[in-house]
């Protein structure tokens, strides 16, 4: 058997996240699906990482095993008739029996990206957070640093998560305008349910003056998630990369 | 009664284009009836420019008689919680009684956006033609400069165009890479039915070495709508500006 691995890039806006969630189509769903004409069989594939409805993506991964000859070269060419226009398989790989997506992943990049603008950009309105009040970019940048380092993130954890520790590493956090889009990422060894939307409501909150840079810290240190922020909305955030 | 120009952006996506077109909705008709509520009374817009189903705007401009009393600076702000957000006002101006959208408009600027990449990108789907094939710039741009000046351009009108004379003047083209997208915009006193589309379509094919630069410059003197190339999808095409 040949293990695969993928690299799909999506719009996850008509998705109801990359598994399947109570109603509605996931995008590992689609994958299975359309890409067993490819195989000749059905497919089980694993993720590296679950994301929410409407969240998008640059760079999953999903890795399965198959019986099929196809060439590795011919699979994300074949995929682009079967697939919808809004999921794409960027790269495909033949790897080592013993990778798998999820538990081989060792660091994550997220992205989320804001749109800070009196108006609102009817291009944006799926891709990008509108804050329409005037944010302080710099203050923004300062709390974002507090997050580095290994830290006990209980505090921006949403319920429903299945992780045990609350313990995640940072490695970085890079806050950047690219264009007219205020872009935050966070380079990470694991992010627990929701950890990304609201660190990047609470970071909002700090830029709009709303909370001060201090009581960030504060928040972090509290472990209480009653103490953070709003969850910012899914449609501003991107699994930008995964790192083996 | 005052006269108001607005400035409209617009995602043509989910639309019949700017004036309805057989079934399907329009989006001066969405105007029309959602900002009624904001002027008290039926409304009647003039649009700039026609744009088909599926393309974009920054730019389109239209005008309507109210005698409505909303402070004029509270028009974009109050339309953004009634209108769809695929679109938005932009701008809103009291203007002499005497301006007409379409017809005080003096000069437009269209852009035609390809996104050259061997993969399709799941994000610009609506908003950029995929051409996966290696396309030469330098012939393109080359090709681009012949149509600048006053020209019949009959080669590249469709058929069910309402203008009388196939005679334009194109002022300037600027072709470039904005990031991964390479922009054709076309600056010019006025456009034919299907004009820009068309020729983004036989650029493209000059672009992919199908037809020569000194091919395109026969083919616009012809005059022959039958000799042009194939007409570039409509979701690649944006409405940038009107001049007045």
């Amino acid at each position: 058997m040949r293990n695969i691995k993928l690299t799909v890039a999506y719009d996850g806006t008509a998705y109801n996240g990359f598994q399947r969630q109570m109603n509605g189509v996931g995008i590992q769903q689609i994958l299975e699906v359309r890409l067993a004409k490819l195989f000749g069989h059905e497919l089980k594939m694993n993720g590296a990482g679950r994301t929410d409805s409407g969240v998008h993506a640059y760079g999953q991964v999903v890795n399965f095993k198959t019986s099929g000859t196809i060439p590795i070269e011919r699979i994300a060419i074949g995929s682009r008739c079967l697939l919808p226009h809004d999921i794409v398989i960027t790269k495909a790989e033949e790897v080592d029996k013993k990778f798998h997506a999820q538990f081989a992943a060792i660091s994550k990049i997220y992205v989320y990206k804001l749109y800070p603008h009196v108006m609102p950009n009817p291009f944006l309105r799926n891709y990008a957070w509108h804050i329409w009040r005037k944010l302080d970019m710099s203050a923004i940048e300062e709390a974002a640093q507090i997050i580095i380092g290994t830290h006990d993130f209980s505090a921006f954890r949403a319920s429903g998560g299945a992780a045990v520790s609350p313990v995640r590493t940072i490695m970085a956090v890079d806050c950047r305008f690219v264009g007219d889009i205020f872009e935050l990422s966070f380079w990470g060894t694991g992010f627990l349910y929701h950890m990304v939307r609201n660190l990047a409501g609470t970071l909002v909150e700090v830029g709009l003056g709303a909370r001060s840079v201090k009581d960030f810290k504060a928040i972090l240190d509290s472990r209480e998630r009653k103490k953070a922020g709003i969850t910012a909305p899914a449609h501003g955030l991107y699994l930008k990369e995964v790192k083996y």
